[in-house]
């Protein structure tokens, strides 16, 4: 069985509705190309990411920090009940091919962190100005395209 | 969404033939009742169990210890790479809804141990006699019946 | 700096007096011999045996499932808050260089299939009489004897 | 028992001389106020500041990647073998008082982003300047003066 390429849409848990907004669209673009949508299973940007992919028939998968599956937004088709609280973070970016990043917080900020350390593609999307090493995507299209795009090469790398 | 029941099988990742054949009964059995088929994602048990839930077309996941999805076996569907090592077990557990237990060591024991501080149902198929308080089956079929009835009626006390 | 031996004594957070008069006699002899005590931090057979290591004047390290080293018991010295729920149970085993067993439950299962998965030596103290492949001692002395020669030629082993 | 304060050194496992340095004054300064250093356990930032705290007495506990706390470098006293890989940052950050960053990369970004998930007090010194909400110190004895001040601060407000 081939897997599908598996891309992270990461963010606020408390977002504004215009990065919600982003967030749909990231989501229904990453499975209308046939990628899975893997996040953090929460609310905000995790929620309206979700609600995006499994509007077009898009597998999504949320990785939790708590012990309850019940605890996932209802857009998440298979939860991960970690039970690892934030640590969690870490296994969100060690799961996927590339990363979407939208604006957030510490959390936003801690799986950044780590898809650098892991060496993942990270592509930002009206968000994180301030940190080097970024790439940059002007729309969700755009941001699906050039993830995929760095997923697909970096994973021919490993090869 | 009506999220599908979760059933994880735990065992030996180097299994003698007898046992691989009740993995795969198992997880042929799982697919068939609509279920999700979760485990470690990698041999042995893990990927006999795997490969009968996809022969019925049932979705598979695995939760992984490394670093790598390429790590999980070919009939894993949806690889979690967490990186935690064998900290994962505890992973695997909290994110079934059910446990059925084949012959395996250490790390399987660990998992029974984690069902049982958990409070999640154990059914244990012809292995570890020695452990008290496993409900027990005399078939896979059975085997699956009985996890999934106790699965319903643990969450239901939960609400 | 040579680092001291590190014995994690392991068992249940509700204990009855008995098994808790045997985790105080284990930690007095732990600090005696100049180990450190490490456990999960918690109440019970964690409070008691550390209790013993202060009272000789001994290191204790307490590796605590939650974000909040205030939930450690009062015995003690260093908190580590993992934050990771009961996964943290897979770093107590890898963090000793030996495990002692008393009576537990769930969560004691958990560390005792670790130390079989990481090949740690245990001891069992009155207590698991049902799982195979433990060392046996009958007195904590002996126990922490023991857990001490075991530990030291299963460092050797791998030098 | 009064449990001394912790503080975390965070930076990179490869640094500079100039930053090393930085980091010895740390621990140094860590240790001379009676509090105790903890970090990730291996070299560069880590080891730097592990040596300098046990210049001065201090204690000092690293908390590895691995399951093997051979790892450690050889200024840490106790060494926590977590064996849950880079997710190990999360706990760094939860078992600290207040957090001092030095220069990094990806693993201290990531401890960054956690240390704001968690609230703890986190001093800059000659680095992250593109991050903001961190306090920002011009020397390691000012660092240390600041982080053990929000330290009592904020562990006052929890009481």
């Amino acid at each position: 069985m081939k897997r599908r390429l598996v891309v992270a849409v990461i963010g606020a848990g408390e977002a504004p509705r215009a990065v919600c907004k982003l967030a749909i669209a990231l989501g229904r673009e990453i499975a209308r190309r046939g990628a899975v949508l893997l996040n953090g299973g929460r609310a905000g940007v995790m929620e309206s990411a979700a609600a995006g992919a499994r509007k077009e028939g898009g597998h999504t998968i949320g990785i939790l920090p708590g012990h309850d599956r019940r605890d996932a937004n209802r857009h998440i088709e298979f939860a991960i009940a970690t039970g690892i609280g934030e640590a969690r973070n870490a296994v969100i970016v060690a799961s996927a091919d590339a990363v979407i990043a939208l604006a957030g917080e510490g959390g936003t900020l801690a799986e950044i962190g780590f898809a650098k350390k892991f060496g993942k593609p990270i592509v930002a999307l009206d968000s994180w100005p301030e940190i080097g090493g970024l790439r940059r995507a002007g729309s969700p299209v755009d941001a699906v395209a050039l993830a995929l795009r760095l997923a697909k090469s970096s994973s021919r790398r490993r090869k």
